[in-house]
């Protein structure tokens, strides 16, 4: 058996980035950008009013000036004329500051009369101007590769005057369910069956985590059956099988796989829930095989699965990013193998992070699952901890899954 | 003009949850639940293994016993006979506890001899079997509405055996952008003009909260223009403008809006940026007119977009979650309009978050919005901060924008 960090660092070795394609603006929220973008303008393209008010030469802006109002320039409309002393035109936020002015009077440190304004106080040069290329300048980099898009930065490539962009390819997931056991929901069950919940628990996480998720009709536990079912994943990135990872069906579903050339890495980690998880490749495909319980199925899937998109899609593959609590509960010491209990978040009275695991720990408890907030990292051997102490928690929540 | 709070209120008074729609499993992740689950299968459906092992009676596996292996029961294929004392079936995770036993004896407590096998360890009874229902029973309700789905919510409502789930429907927001100094990216440039970065931002913003975003034509700076397209936003459940809501433009929006019959609400709310918002209603249609200036927009689209968005999915319209931070620079003391510091954070020698706000805080910096990790909210007549005092944060990636 192998450590936590051991399994996922040999998942994650072979993998590469995904290659580029280029989608519209429209479509590239959440997607990881392959390549930098650089401004393709200047912003603002000249020096433009922060405010609304009046383009005035500053030195004749005194307290109690009064200043002719030559003209307008609403946004868009750039004045024709040029401001000397004692001149003002009117402006609203984001016109072009016409050429001989240096300032801009707010609109209520002015009273007008008619054609004229007087100062109602004195205002320093450059004020409430935004200066050209104060934003960027043409040729600038805005955005660099390696990142998801939000949409704050999708405006920023707007700005830039990008109407596409190169992203990396959303990984597509072959996801194999196999059991004798099981039907999908709304399917006849047979007897002593029960309904399968991973194929589309996965698909979820594969799509939350912006990959494209295919979900392959259900194996029998045989090898014909396994082997003809993963056939149709042979052009996937990535092959994601559950079941069949236990002792005694863990050798039909590589048997199967193996048909097409499955090469093993190793099937066995040291953790709970899901010690047997298969790892390994049918030629360049990798493959996953989470254990068939849904649960354990879930937690290996955060646990290898989310990193494994995330290098796919070229972001940084670094474990999932994990927070200290304090224990709502008292935790036994732990044995060899890496656990992960599932556990719902409260903040005590000071506003401090608190983890109570469930009672219950079976990994059997879909419904508990799905009503946790969080996993506690028990680490191999970790001393038991009173109420109160400190440990480390991953955020099911921020993973979106 | 009136408080942020107030704004938010008056905003989200009228709106209600949109109407449920029905939809496949598949298409369920991240959409609000409109109704309960109740599970329409008893999970697991019988007794079952939750090891590999052998099932047994207890009373009989005594340390040094040896029981006769009768036959096995891999998981969907029942054992068809009944377990007598000193016998043992052969059984695998998920496998149904056959008629007669009371416990399983793992398998590394056994040690196999041909049709037999040495009891290494004596065991308790009711040991390693999921009884009954243990996960959920026939008809226990198993999700509550109005929280979104997540992908082991997806899970639970697959073993709970709904290929269908009822769901609120998505928002559908027109996007109406006005100004006659913008262009789309990759479209001809007025004079003076800059790239519009608003539609795209929002629609990604509206996108990652669960809306379906339309984004009209850019319409020019006159009555008739705005008129003439916000006519295709009449049928959305929201319609987002952005310019024209500052001073001698606001004017023209709401012109070009009430040949529809807009009625307005308010128009100007005390903070920064995005002092002109307009609110108000075309009939039973609420609009919101954000400024035209890409981080007013996102900072008036993240305080009062989002939690309508989320009342009308039928979520919580709660204000965006907040947190403590440390301020990274020292704080002036704030006038009376509330005030949204775009800012990056990072984490002391202690592990505390500290909020750093950029230096530069005009808004026209998209460049710098697009890298800020969060909002220091400052209310109205906050007074000064000093270096690692006390600040309240908005995450800006928690909220997907």
């Amino acid at each position: 058996m192998i450590s936590v960090a051991e399994a996922r660092a040999r998942i994650l070795a072979p993998l590469q980035p995904l290659s580029a394609e280029t989608v519209p603006l429209s479509e590239a929220w959440h997607r990881v950008l392959a390549a930098p973008v650089t401004a393709r303008v200047t912003q603002p393209p000249t020096d433009v009013s922060a405010m609304d008010g009046y383009a005035v030469q500053a030195a004749s802006a005194q307290q109690g000036a009064v200043l002719r109002v030559i003209g307008q320039a609403p946004a868009g409309h750039p004045f024709a004329g040029k401001i000397g002393p004692g001149e003002a035109v009117r402006l609203f936020t984001g016109s072009v500051v016409p050429p001989g002015a240096d300032a801009v009077l707010l609109q209520e440190d002015a009273t007008p009369h008619g054609d004229t304004i007087t100062v109602a106080e004195t205002l320093p040069p450059a004020r409430h101007i935004r200066p050209r290329g104060q934003d960027f300048a043409h040729g600038e980099t805005v955005l660099h590769p390696g990142q998801r898009l939000s949409a704050r930065q999708i405006g920023l490539a707007a700005a830039a005057n990008h109407p596409w962009l190169p992203v990396h390819r959303r990984p597509r997931v072959a996801i194999l369910a196999t059991g004798d056991e099981i039907a999908l929901p709304g399917e006849p069950l047979p007897e002593g069956g029960i309904v399968s919940s991973n194929s589309h628990m996965l698909a979820a996480m594969v799509r939350a985590a912006g990959g494209l998720p295919t979900i392959l009709p259900v194996a029998r536990d045989t090898e014909d059956a396994i082997a003809e079912a993963a056939t149709a994943a042979l052009g996937a990135d990535l092959l994601l099988t559950t079941g069949g990872a236990s002792v005694g069906t863990h050798d039909m579903v590589q048997a199967g796989l193996a048909r097409h050339g499955f090469a093993l890495d190793f099937w066995k980690i040291a953790m709970r829930p899901g010690k047997p998880m298969i790892s390994g490749r049918i030629g360049a495909l990798p493959v996953l095989g989470l254990p068939g319980n849904p649960v354990s199925a879930a937690v290996c899937a955060v646990l290898f699965l989310l990193p494994a998109l995330r290098r796919l899609q070229g972001l940084p593959a670094d474990p999932p990013p994990t927070l200290h609590a304090l224990a709502g509960a008292p935790l036994r010491a732990n044995d060899h193998g890496a656990d992960h209990l599932r556990a719902t978040l409260s903040r005590d009275s000071a506003g401090r992070l608190v983890a109570t695991p469930f009672p219950r720990q079976d990994s059997g408890m879909l419904s508990l699952l799905a009503q946790a907030h969080c996993l506690v990292l028990r680490a191999p051997h970790a001393p038991a901890v009173n109420l109160g102490g400190d440990i480390e928690i991953l955020l099911l929540e921020s993973e979106e899954v």
